[in-house]
């Protein structure tokens, strides 16, 4: 088993890069775990306070669980992945069975945040894409996809995202073993982490 | 064939790197090309002139000669590669003879700097290791192989080595296809570049 795990900003394009990835690699089974399906269960909480919740800050994850999980998988035990409604702001009720594969690859913002994580991680990578870029992304598809207007993503980004990052996902790029410039548009990147991911000798 | 090339500051740990990915390939024919070797002929100089020069600036190299001969590598030519004298700071009469390989390695500080050569090449890597660090490493080694003091060091880095660095190495990084963070420490990076090289399908 091989666990890999990949940070980087929102707009980043790491999604992008995991969705290639998987495209090309046949004869392997590959589980994707987004990090996003383990925000905390927020059953106690009101829909106010659900409101006030930070959600790109470390403290929304359950981090015991993402870690129980992976450690789950790496001992060959299949997991109930949780599911998350963004209407709600909650855990739902259904779960993705997952059994144990041969690669697992852990996706998220701050996939490279917690060191007991990244300690049971194989290869970590950051996919770094200047914050412009990112933030282009972030416009274009909040206003397409959630009928936002530019100026509340900006708002948004200045208030909210622009600070997380630099606090907390911008610096865990010096736990990577390798580092992803501008995202998607790197076929080379992409094809080398898949020629690795069907060769590596273990 | 194909073409990799390796850059970043000094002290970053190129030459581990490569020496690394030389050590594990087996099977395969590497070429290594040092950007070092392809200093500008100063024979017209006179030593005075020679001592003025910047020999971190691109104004140092002999471009030409080094996009020639990549290309003639590419083309299946063997080349005649120049050496040179640090002490005299010119070219040697010396060459070394370079069949064309499998695998070619243009390794040096600014092996992604013009774009001519960026487009003779499958693969660019950029190693980005700490300014510290790069700093530690150069007053280790000159102190040591070179009996300079470590002022000495400091000042030419502050002078020289730091302004260039960010002139002219720095802002390569972005024509990368890949980063390597902190140098020679990293296995799972070189071990990745080497399964690459061994297995990649073209």
């Amino acid at each position: 088993m091989y666990i890999i795990g990949i940070a980087g900003g929102t707009g980043s394009g790491k999604t992008t890069i995991v969705r290639k990835i998987m495209e090309t690699i046949c004869n392997k089974k590959v589980a994707v775990i987004p990090q996003d399906s383990y925000y905390n269960d927020n059953t106690h909480l009101t829909m106010e306070e659900r409101r006030q919740i930070n959600f790109d800050h470390p403290d929304a994850f359950d981090w015991k669980l993402l870690h129980q999980h992976i450690r789950n998988l790496r001992q060959g035990k299949a997991i109930e992945q949780p599911t998350y409604d963004y209407i709600t702001s909650n855990r739902m009720k259904e779960t993705i069975h997952i059994e144990p594969c041969e690669v697992i690859i852990i996706e998220g913002i701050m996939a490279l945040y917690r060191k007991d994580l990244r300690d049971l991680m194989d290869l970590k990578i950051y996919v770094d894409t200047d914050a412009d870029v990112r933030l282009i992304r972030n416009i274009r598809r909040d206003t397409v996809e959630r009928g936002r207007t530019a100026e509340m993503v900006i708002e948004r980004y200045i208030k909210v995202l622009k600070p997380m990052h630099e606090e907390f996902i911008e610096p865990t790029k010096r736990h990577a073993d390798l580092i992803i410039p501008e995202g998607g548009a790197k076929d080379q990147a992409i094809d080398i982490l898949k020629t690795y991911i069907m060769h590596r000798n273990r």
